[in-house]
């Protein structure tokens, strides 16, 4: 969506821009933030790429995601609360584009099978199959833009006696209704992200327990009573899961919140990103072109504290590499500028060093393109201040409100605490915002 | 496996035969009868094979499904008795291709992501993905014989309220351990074979209550108690399943026993299959060759009573035709021929009809070749006594047993109701025979 924005913003602006196709697996828009039921394979039997839940909220600030050229009082007519549920969210980045009008450059329904550069041509095959119809046909294009994310193929380890386990174990890429656990004991393997907030969700509609194991370092958030924080798993037996310290637990399901792999199965090798989750993966000019093949771009593949607006930033940067106003440089220039990103990727601590780290990417690739330039140095403030706000009250920080970066405007608080609002819908969620302009 | 074990045993009587190589996404060989507590996707982001459950013990006496060549005698030292679990399956199949020693005719791990026919060269160009060494590779065949089977790739229908249920909603593809329903209402949602072994496993495990909704008819099986049999589902409000004849029910889970799809994505479109799940699916001359191509092949293309035997008979017939022992009729006489076995499966009324229909073909392909011959006619009785004894009791039908057709020996008694068996290992289900022979 980042990416046909850009083209479409230039066109806006008079510039001539290339023919633009996106060929989207699902029936719909909005990638992750599309929710569906299903699990596993899809209607049409592809791997489903939606990771999100039932009653999934923002885990950050929407301040820090907002898409410099249409915020969110501009789509909503009005400010709203800062952790929008998924509804909301998915509303906001739809509106932009369907303002824009480039929905028909999209093949819904249609899943890439193979891509593969022809030399001779300097030309991508691209073999795709139109699943409604059944039909697989090849196109070619000067330039791809790889735009499938990862956190949508799970990363799922096995542990001893998961064969035998007396009860479900899925990845949190299968979570769907915290309901299915109220009253049960929960066992979550991880520590990110994923770990926390389904934890959450489990804590939220009723678990009886929640027990997360990590491998590295405890989370150390200030957890309810109910929960709690164990070294690694070493082996589950019936229902009995036991510990790296030698305590043992009753568990009557698992979670498994291990991350995400890179899985790009219709690339050929030349093309592929190999890289686990990270801030700096490699063969990236400034994290988006492909320095082996400059015709492909990789938007949204590093690991993201920054998210909408950095891929705005890269969108709009892969575009101006194709229009040919940005200019590349050798690749062995692309490959030694990559090399000192990495270097200090690999020296930096803190998530405050990490933050600033991607806002200074974020900064370069805005101040090479007309992507309208926002405050990042208030960002990376605003996800500091977010990150003081969990460790003071992890079931709470979603209750507080920052301000925008793009418009000033403060957000008003939401009408009920996350922990009491089990309803998510989009409705519920502006009411808040429907009473407050009455 | 059965392809293989049909060159081999070629070679074993002196014939010349090609070079073979198959490749296998799993790290092991089986297919479904591989178990795998995974769902969705496996440990390197493609689709789960495996179908199979915890506790699944054939639904179909043994004696249907033995090999000509290699008895279930022969493979245990024994007698065993007529249901074996999913593990002695296993091994039985296992211990067949072991014994011809192909296993290192198999690539492991290594999907096929595309197969393209050269029309230039008469020859296959076939993609895989070596998937630990994430490596894609291109190699070039005379011949491609499908053996991926056609009941891995869920068909998932959407009822009305799916995306707002209480509960977990799966596919028969992903159900692992009954366990997990255990004093839960399950709802189920077909009526043939995986509705009613779903719904088996789960009342033998402790379900509370079993309800098994149906489109067309019920199963008609004496079920216990605490199964009812409904009409089509209409729509779920919460944990309240509405049903076509205006009655609701409160249900914690539902498992969609809706069948599966051919999907073959790695083939090109003038490849590949397309069709429902039935006896004779066109384009297939004797179910095997693909008409308007025959050097490409499918194995268990059709709906199934006869398995493992069915499958060797259609190997032995897809060899001959590589090796030019069968020789091959015009495009056209081959399509006649098919539209006459169409023509007949679609007067097919009892499973008596089917049963007999499939064993004829089965019948011919095994003429056609030097596949031992065995007693198909007392195959299609067993399939029917088989019948009466499921109506009989549906819970107990598994208690009894059969005649080899391959040995004439009687099976033995199991030494525990299937009921009453908890531990579906192969260890434990081989006692009986230990203690027979002792």
């Amino acid at each position: 969506m980042a990416q046909m924005r850009a083209f479409q913003s230039a066109r806006e602006k008079g510039a001539e821009i290339p023919e633009v196709v996106c060929f989207e697996k699902q029936s719909d828009w909005g990638g992750l933030w599309n929710y569906s039921w299903r699990t596993g394979l899809d209607e049409y039997g592809d791997p489903v790429h939606g990771s999100m839940y039932r009653y999934l909220w923002s885990n950050g600030p929407k301040e820090c995601l907002e898409f410099a050229d249409y915020t969110f009082e501009q789509h909503f007519g009005r400010p709203i609360a800062s952790y929008p549920p998924r509804a909301v969210l998915f509303d906001y980045i739809k509106g932009r584009v369907e303002k824009a009008g480039v929905k028909d450059w999209v093949r819904f329904g249609t899943a890439v099978r193979m891509v593969r550069y022809q030399k001779d041509r300097k030309m991508f095959e691209v073999t795709v199959h139109d699943r409604p119809n059944d039909r697989m046909y090849t196109e070619e294009f000067d330039h791809v833009v790889v735009a499938t994310g990862h956190f949508s193929t799970p990363n799922v380890p096995e542990f001893k006696g998961f064969a035998t386990f007396n009860g479900r174990i899925l990845h949190a890429h299968d979570f769907r209704d915290a309901r299915e656990f109220t009253n049960k004991d929960v066992l979550i393997i991880g520590r990110s992200y994923s770990a926390e907030d389904i934890g959450s969700q489990c804590w939220k509609y009723g678990a009886k327990s929640i027990t997360s194991s990590y491998r590295s370092k405890p989370m150390g958030f200030h957890f309810p009573d109910n929960w709690e924080e164990k070294p690694l798993l070493t082996e589950v037996d019936g229902n009995t899961a036991k510990f790296k310290d030698g305590t043992t637990k009753h568990i009557d399901a698992i979670i498994l919140c291990t991350g995400y792999l890179h899985h790009y199965p219709f690339l050929e090798d030349d093309l592929r990103l190999r890289s686990e989750n990270r801030l700096w993966p490699l063969n990236l000019w400034k994290g988006v072109v492909w320095e082996t093949n400059p015709q492909l771009f990789y938007i949204g593949a590093q690991d993201q504290f920054y998210t909408f607006n950095m891929f705005d930033a890269q969108a709009w940067f892969a575009r101006d590499v194709m229009m040919g106003r940005v200019s590349l440089p050798s690749a062995d220039a692309m490959r030694e500028d990559s090399l000192s990103w990495r270097k200090r990727e690999e020296s930096l601590e803190t998530d405050e060093d990490m933050i600033v780290f991607q806002g200074e990417n974020v900064k370069e690739l805005i101040n090479t393109t007309d992507y309208p330039p926002f405050d990042v140095d208030g960002v990376n403030r605003t996800f500091l201040e977010w990150e003081h706000h969990k460790h003071e009250n992890i079931m709470g920080y979603r209750n507080l409100g920052f301000k925008s970066l793009m418009t000033g405007t403060l957000a008003p608080a939401h009408h009920t605490p996350w922990a009491e609002a089990l309803d998510d819908s989009l409705e519920s969620y502006l009411q808040t915002v429907r009473e407050a302009a009455e």
